[in-house]
């Protein structure tokens, strides 16, 4: 089972058995070009992971109690007040949980520059991810919009200016998961790139 | 012209030009599979112009005012009031110029189906549109749950009781941005599929 890997198949062999020489010259010229995009989607990926995990836990920790309270209520803000903020910091998690999941196809790219099945199955996991990552980071967006500027015609009143603390650590996991929407764009064009150039 | 693409080229001289015969049996096998998804792709494009446009004439026409007023004050709601309605007119428009746009090269694609050019410029700028769309969307959805069921924690309370036809078109308005989202991530999965049968 150790040996299997490092089997050396003459290259005449090839031609005998009828395939066409796909793993001739061209391919090996291409070959540190693709294996540089692999890697370089890799490090993509662990940046992705950084601010994924940034935002989902910038979000989880964000609860701020104001210091004074009455005699029924205690003034306080968590992101579990906001149906918003619970399917972002679920939608953060399970990007970065995918995210960690594609690192060993990304090894196998880097390993096999030419396999086509993993860089594609990439290629559609990404877009699943970058549609529910954008999704995630828009609405929580829209949500501290409103949290900071609140909303008169509607009569929804800002609250950063009570929950300062709150606000800040939000806004910063919406920064964060907007630059993992950015990676994975990028992610998923590297992968058109290399899909083209098969 | 019309005859440049029934050259048969001898397999022998492929081999002592040393290129790989690429573009010998298997393209000609596949020009039938890529031109059926060109044609898919080409449909489904159309199908996303109407649902961009559907959201975007559903929101930008929902004003309601209600039937009564006090002496300073009519109650009015529309799409103007909230910024987050705004910004997603914005990019429904947006969204909707470049599938027009888009239409021609997807037409170039039917027409040269082993052209890759144009199929990897369609990834990209699909891509980049499936971005834009989502955040509206998502961003969109996240004001209109909170206009249906409001939030106690932060005292925004419910409009869609008083405001029951503008909610009922800006939630349809949703709801064809995010099937057009749909329609998005099947594109830029068929563009991957037709760049990796290149």
């Amino acid at each position: 089972m150790s040996d299997s890997t490092t089997i050396d198949v003459p290259e005449s062999s090839a031609a005998t058995k009828g395939k066409a020489p796909l793993m001739g010259a061209p391919r090996h010229e291409r070959g540190g070009f693709k294996k540089g995009i692999a890697i370089f989607d890799f490090v993509l990926r662990i940046g992705a992971i950084v601010c994924v995990l940034a935002a989902a836990a910038s979000m989880g920790t964000s609860d701020e109690t104001l210091p004074f309270f009455t005699q029924f209520f205690q003034f306080q803000a968590s992101y579990d007040d906001l149906p918003t903020f619970q399917y972002f910091v679920v939608a953060m998690a399970l990007v970065g949980g995918y995210l960690v999941f594609s690192l060993p196809f990304s090894v196998v790219t880097i390993i096999r520059p030419h396999a086509v099945g993993p860089r594609f199955l990439l290629l559609i996991m990404d877009t699943v991810a970058l549609t529910f990552n954008t999704a995630a980071a828009a609405a929580a967006a829209a949500i501290v919009y409103l949290a900071h500027n609140g909303n008169p015609n509607t009569n929804w009143l800002a609250i950063c200016n009570q929950f300062g603390d709150f606000c800040q650590k939000v806004s910063g996991a919406v920064v964060a998961s907007f630059v993992a929407v950015l990676l994975f764009v990028v992610l998923v064009v590297l992968s058109g790139l290399v899909l083209r150039k098969h």
